[in-house]
């Protein structure tokens, strides 16, 4: 926070949290004391909370409360590090789901070869299934968030399959590919075909769409690749007396390219589909992902960015509803 | 081949190709020369064949005939570089699913943490889709893999999931761990519980399970990553005189680190559940590459691999129906 209030004069907090706790820490620092509003609050959601207890028993936690001063537009947006289900789950309630969208979803930013050096992917975890007219949905929210996010003016869009031939995949994949390619010009931006795992970070596309289920497990297991590689040429290096030295010689280098994929620079999955700008930043983030989370969420809701995705979103369902958001669109 | 030739003295080679193609090529290698047979074919399945073409059109074709060897027993296991679609199609036809396997599944080694450098990860894309029967036979075959590729005596089984806890997933995964777990006994593993992307690096399991499509996704993300990361370091080295030093230095920790993730040395994905063993090595590999695939097939030929897994599966399967092989089994 501390951070954010340093480099941005417009940013104000109403921070939801242990009074006790938060009041000498605020008060600490001349950045935050005079824009930062404490509420206090005696309980608070815990990490491994399930989400359907987190609705039972959430109401009055830092969490709820922060949620609730969004839906009564006390604040603009709400960024959260506790759980994403018990997040989701009482984002879902107290925000609401857009018109037309039946599922939300959760984006991040992934570091690409892309010129913006990264690409947008949901969903990554919002729910574990998506049908074709989600998958549609999903193309239309991640292309509004591609634009505010990437300032790519029409993103090209690619739907995550096994293979990049037409026939490939599941069957509710080449339905949703239809939809995609019928939804271009209403959604601004263009269809791509199908993609796989490796063109996540490619330059073919700007904005991956899958499901909550396929977009968790890719984007954990690109994790678990980047810190397997960390700790081999950690190890590598610290080998030999040598080798050492190439480290020593080598540190900038490597501390350019750990600032590149550095995933507390893009930290904050942002939920699409809600009457409102949540961010979730990561469990463990430290103050330089916190920060960036922060930076995100007052950023989009600068930008008007949930209202706009409501608005693309709610045509895109009466296109779908009156059969002009499928496959036909295109000879129209 | 010739590598592989060298290497192993017990090998011998029935070479499907164009013999006017192929002959002299042999004849020029003197490891390969006296125990290379080619068998001439007129034609071949090109790598975009489409699978369903390949098995009306490919008979007569180098693939075809060489998986027609090891269903008449003339050769004890077939490795090809083609397409992976027409090759697990036609090994369907020839070889034939072995007793109680309704799927079949291919298995890779993926680079983990784990003392044998390794962890096994199936289906990564044999079929797009797996059922919670399926995915317990998967278990089995992978462990029965996991203990002649890995040697691992009681190989430890993990469940891809979006979380660990047991309330996460599809219900098809709730239901195919109440299985797996089960069926402990008698696959010869130890069921962990559900696994994250992240967790099939870890030591916390040797084997980890999921359906074809999900398991595509993660391993083409992972190769994905590996290759962004290798780009960005040799950017990185390259982008002084200073960083160009230390790349000199780390040179040899590097080569280390390159051939412990090198994916040429652990090319070939092993179709699992067929009356015969059938490796896929990767479209564009080099004769390190080919080589991997061929001592890997070697190895699981010799060991009675498949009639091991067989027998396994089909005690399973048998499990399966008498409802034995449920979550009722841990009560019994």
């Amino acid at each position: 926070m501390e951070k954010s209030a340093r480099k941005n004069d417009d940013i104000k907090f109403v921070l939801h949290g242990q009074k006790a706790v938060f009041e000498p820490l605020v008060e600490r620092r001349p950045a935050l004391a005079d824009r930062t509003e404490i509420v206090d609050v005696d309980k608070i959601v815990s990490m491994d909370e399930k989400p359907s207890r987190a609705l039972r028993q959430g109401k009055g936690s830092s969490m709820w409360n922060a949620l609730e001063s969004v839906e009564t537009g006390v604040a603009e947006a709400a960024v959260s590090c506790g759980s994403t289900g018990a997040l989701m789950a009482i984002s879902m309630l107290r925000l609401r789901l857009a018109e037309g969208v039946d599922r939300p979803a959760i984006a991040v930013l992934w570091p690409s070869r892309n010129p913006a050096g990264y690409n947008v992917v949901l969903d990554v975890g919002a729910d574990v299934r998506a049908d074709a007219a989600d998958l549609l949905k999903f193309a239309i929210m991640g292309a509004a968030y591609a634009r505010h996010g990437l300032d790519v003016a029409r993103p090209r869009v690619g739907l995550l399959n096994v293979g990049t031939e037409d026939h490939k995949g599941r069957a509710e994949l080449r339905e949703a590919a239809a939809l995609i390619e019928g939804a271009e010009g209403l959604g601004g931006f263009e269809y791509m075909g199908f993609v796989e795992g490796a063109d996540i970070f490619s330059t073919r596309v700007d904005l991956i769409v899958t499901d909550g289920f396929t977009g968790n497990v890719a984007l954990k297991t690109a994790e678990g690749t980047a810190s397997l590689i960390r700790d081999l040429t950690g190890q590598a290096f610290r080998h030999s007396w040598f080798s050492r030295v190439g480290a020593l010689f080598a540190l900038t280098s490597l501390s350019r390219l750990r600032k590149r994929i550095d995933p507390r620079r893009v930290n904050g999955g942002v939920f699409l589909g809600l009457r409102g700008t949540v961010v979730k930043s990561h469990g463990s983030a430290d103050a330089t992902g916190v920060s960036a989370a922060i930076k995100l969420a007052f950023v989009l809701a600068k930008s008007g960015f949930a209202e706009g995705i409501a608005a693309r979103v709610a045509s895109g369902a009466v296109a779908l509803q009156d059969g002009g958001g499928g496959g036909e669109a295109k000879a129209q």
